[in-house]
């Protein structure tokens, strides 16, 4: 991973594209890579669907090679939906096959003078990019088998559905898995609508010819490799609460824990949970012959993911994770898997993040646009999105516009961003990363539900608002540095438990770089990523007052707690200041 | 004026009603007394349909009195617009009744637990407030009738139209002219979606019984007075141009001096502007038997107003404003004057701001939604707002928010709100202004135009950065304390012009109050309301981040002048340092 790429959308008749190495960016991967590159080089102020802001996908530093979990993508930009800087990243199988081929980055910058729609191929050979103007307007799913057609079926693919083409805030990028179907996005933050005004439809990649990235230090990082799958198979989350049941596993313990944002966040348990919740999930996939476990790509050895498939046995949606079985499930009030999954497929086919969306879903249901519930009526209301309706248009530009549109006043949002699975009342660490994160509310940037709920990592009440800062800062770090590294997440509950698998994990990167990594520079390279994210954001006009809940969590009781949000405003301002 | 009034909405079964003394707010009016009271009384961050917010009217310090000009009504709030503090004010009948009446300040605060809709009634009797549900998405002059046959036609109404009722981040609040009729808006930063959000319809005034304030010091009054007079009538703006054309007299200079933002701020001429510039409105008003000057306030010696009938002699709506015939003709490629006055009338109608709206319908129209010059189907997209379907809560959320939904780049708005009739690189004083004014784009906050393009109050290159900050910080200054005075803008002209025209304004203070007013204390004052205005922003989470245009003015050079804004970012920060 040695060479960064470059195409300029603005260059002249056809787009630019630059083989570059390094240089500054040496070392860095994955979040680091991205954010590093949009701090330095996108003017804070730009508009986010501009000329001067850039989309920058990197693999993480470790992936491509044989570590077991590196295969997360990041794709940064300044975000069209918080207007602040983005890092937003995916698993399936485009990381681990950019890595193989030696790019640290792909930079697309500039912006097309014309609606020319753009596909870019990557292979051992360079890169391409070419018009194709037959792709126009088709979702993820119908895009991958035309791209299939004409490149095989070894390929990888990064692509947008029409939400990205149509600029929508909300919109997502589609990374295909190991079936080449398009289901693990970059979900969060319109990156879509990025690469959408950037004029890129699809981008593939053939790794034929490439092999895993060779290790500096073949023996260290053998040896940390299986101490580190170790580590990771013998956690009871990571090795046997994910792999039966999913992510979706949460969705009982939420709801046990009465942390579970019910009906546009009206309270902390949804009396249909156990319908939608991951032994039901996990049941009802084995019996239609699709799969309770499944891993999203290659490499993978937790295997969280699963095939859900319609009464008929035939093929729906990937798995629905549990944060789009929240959204779309009891935060809608809707206790139907089949409805979920069918919205689920819905997002990934149109391009959509479903978080925002699933929120935005319940904003209108709270507005009245529907009732709290009517599966129908949601599956109705996303159909609009993928039609580009106004109706849709509204939607599709996230949670924050919608309710904006709508006239509401109960939006969960920070800095433009929907709010996830967890309510800031019932697990008060979450509130502090949705409040502080450079992302927006973000349940990935910090993950304290860990700690707080699923006693990894020690355990911390979640219903004090005592050392959640501190907790939050910590995992804040902590994930900065996974994401750079191009970790799954799922990795922090071993590392945060156990400190073999810890020192293996930071093992693999000094033994794949032949460079020293320790505990200490693992956690700097964490510190550093927020750091030059947080001055991006400052740059671009976010301040302290940004870094805060809406009031409603402050004064509104949650059940069946009877709690408000208990941080201070002053405190939060203590979780960067020591970073 | 030594009494304030509460109107607390979530005071339990009914809403409550407390009248209590100046207080602290002694001395203030208008926009001083406004800003003064969100400052102290609304939590910055909270939502600005929510229950901390507040709406308050005040008449201007000199309303209510004998002093010419002196009618104008400031409303404030924290804007759903914005998100920052607003002060918008109207001409129109209100403010000088209250005045009369001895109301400093009307307050309106919490939130009513249901939809229910009130409307308020203001007598010598004192202040009742009931519910009626028979307003319901009354349109502004559907409402006035049904106000009149109700109370008679001595009356004035503030009012919402549907647009307030849907709580739309461009509704606007309108206040009735001599003839009753729903014509003068506080337009600008969405105060109609906050009168909404308290459940408040109309607030029907009835000051019979009321005479002219009593000056404390008559006979300088008086005399100060007929200077005052005497400056304005003088004037050529004041004195005929206004009269003879009203302010759309600034079509035909604006455009002769290319600076008139034409196609969504493309270029700064229009081909058609003599179409319908204030000759073609004067000339064609007064053929269809309506009035080319009127005035929209008793008290008024300018008259820049009329009537506008339609081909068969019939109201249409009063006449159109320089500002909504620009954005909704020439920077929507429009040069037809009767589809023009249709669009006013029904932004006056449904109560939305004619500018937000002309540049969200331009923005939609570079969007593609459809052609620029196409009269009627803009006509057919604001008949949408009125509906209340998904594309009307689109556009009628302003010009951000449209340029939002639709993916747009080219979004002419500082701090979320549109752009006016000048073109800041074609009047880089005005540029200056809508980035710093804490109102958002505004510009009337400080109006340079007047000394860029018009040579009052001396003359300043418009195409020059030089002396630019200068300029518009004092208009600024000036502008806030002529808010406050209550006093109409268009004074400024004399004022600025006549150094005894301008101590005769400050005399009329001093001869009402009987306290002394110096041209130091005017200064001090709306210096006083601007800094007040600032600290708000900056704890509602505003930087000078926020004070800056659009990139693309900085990087897009204008025709037919072939500039880029170019005053310097750090000059920018120059403007509050100095006050």
């Amino acid at each position: 991973m040695d060479k960064i790429i470059r195409i300029n959308m603005s260059a002249g008749e056809t787009p630019g594209i630059t083989e570059e190495g390094l240089g500054s960016y040496a070392g860095l991967g994955g979040r680091a890579m991205t954010s590093s590159i949009v701090a330095k080089e996108v003017p804070p102020l730009c508009h986010a669907l501009g000329s001067d802001n850039k989309m920058v996908i990197a693999p993480g530093l470790l992936s491509g090679s044989a570590a077991v979990m590196s295969g997360r993508l990041s794709i940064g930009c300044k975000s069209p939906l918080t207007g602040g800087i983005k890092e937003s990243n995916a698993g399936g199988q485009p990381s681990q096959m950019l890595g193989r081929l030696g790019y640290a980055a792909i930079i697309i910058e500039g912006k097309p003078k014309d609606n020319t729609l753009y596909k870019i191929v990557v292979t051992s050979e360079g890169v391409t990019i070419s018009p194709d103007s037959t792709l126009k307007m088709l979702g993820n799913y119908d895009l991958v088998e035309k791209i299939t057609q004409e490149f095989g079926d070894k390929v990888a693919c990064i692509s947008i559905g029409p939400a990205g083409e149509m600029k929508l805030a909300a919109a997502s990028i589609a990374c295909t898995d190991p079936e080449l179907r398009p289901t693990r996005h970059a979900g969060r933050g319109g990156t879509g609508a990025v690469m959408g005004s950037k004029g890129i439809k699809a981008i593939v990649i053939d790794d034929t010819g490439a092999g895993f990235r060779n290790p500096k230090d073949p023996e260290n990082f053998k040896e940390a490799n299986k101490i580190f799958t170790r580590g990771i198979k013998e956690h009871p989350v990571t090795g046997e609460g994910l792999p039966a049941f999913g992510t979706n596993v949460l969705t009982d313990v939420l709801n046990e824990a009465g942390a579970y944002p019910t009906l546009n966040f009206k309270s902390g348990r949804f009396d249909g949970a156990a319908k939608i919740g991951g032994q039901a999930l996990a049941t009802l996939e084995t019996q239609r012959n699709g799969k309770a476990t499944h891993g999203c790509q290659k490499g993978c050895i937790i295997k969280c993911s699963g095939i859900f498939n319609d009464k008929d046995g035939n093929y729906v949606t990937k798995q629905p994770e549990y944060e789009t079985v929240w959204a779309n499930g009891g935060n809608c009030g809707i206790d139907d898997l089949d409805t979920i999954a069918i919205l689920d497929r819905m997002y990934d086919d149109f391009g959509l993040d479903t978080m925002d969306m699933g929120v935005a879903l319940s904003i209108a249901m709270d507005a009245g646009l529907t009732e709290f519930g009517d599966g129908e009526a949601a599956i109705n209301l996303i159909k609009e999105v993928g039609k580009g309706t106004s109706l849709g248009r509204i939607l599709g530009s996230g949670a924050a516009v919608t309710g904006k549109v709508l006239g509401m006043e109960r939006v969960p949002v920070v800095k433009g961003q929907a709010m996830a699975a967890y309510d800031p009342r019932g697990v008060q660490g979450i509130g502090v990363t949705y409040a502080t994160s450079p992302m927006g509310a973000d349940h990935t940037a910090g993950y304290t539900v860990a700690t707080n709920i699923l006693g990894v990592g020690g355990s911390l009440d979640p219903l004090s608002p005592d050392g959640q800062v501190e907790l939050s800062r910590n995992l804040q770090i902590a994930t900065a540095s996974l994401d750079s590294l191009g970790l799954c997440l799922f990795v922090a509950m071993a590392i945060l438990d156990n400190a073999d698998a810890f020192q293996a994990m930071v093992n693999l990167v000094a033994g794949l770089t032949g460079k020293k990594f320790t505990p200490d520079d693992f956690s700097a390279l964490g510190a550093s990523v927020l750091k030059k994210e947080r001055a991006f954001n400052f740059a671009a006009g976010f301040t302290s007052k940004h870094d805060r809940l809406p009031e409603y969590f402050k004064k509104e009781k949650f059940l069946p707690h009877d709690v408000v949000f208990m941080v201070k405003d002053e405190d939060l301002d203590q979780v960067f200041d020591k970073i």
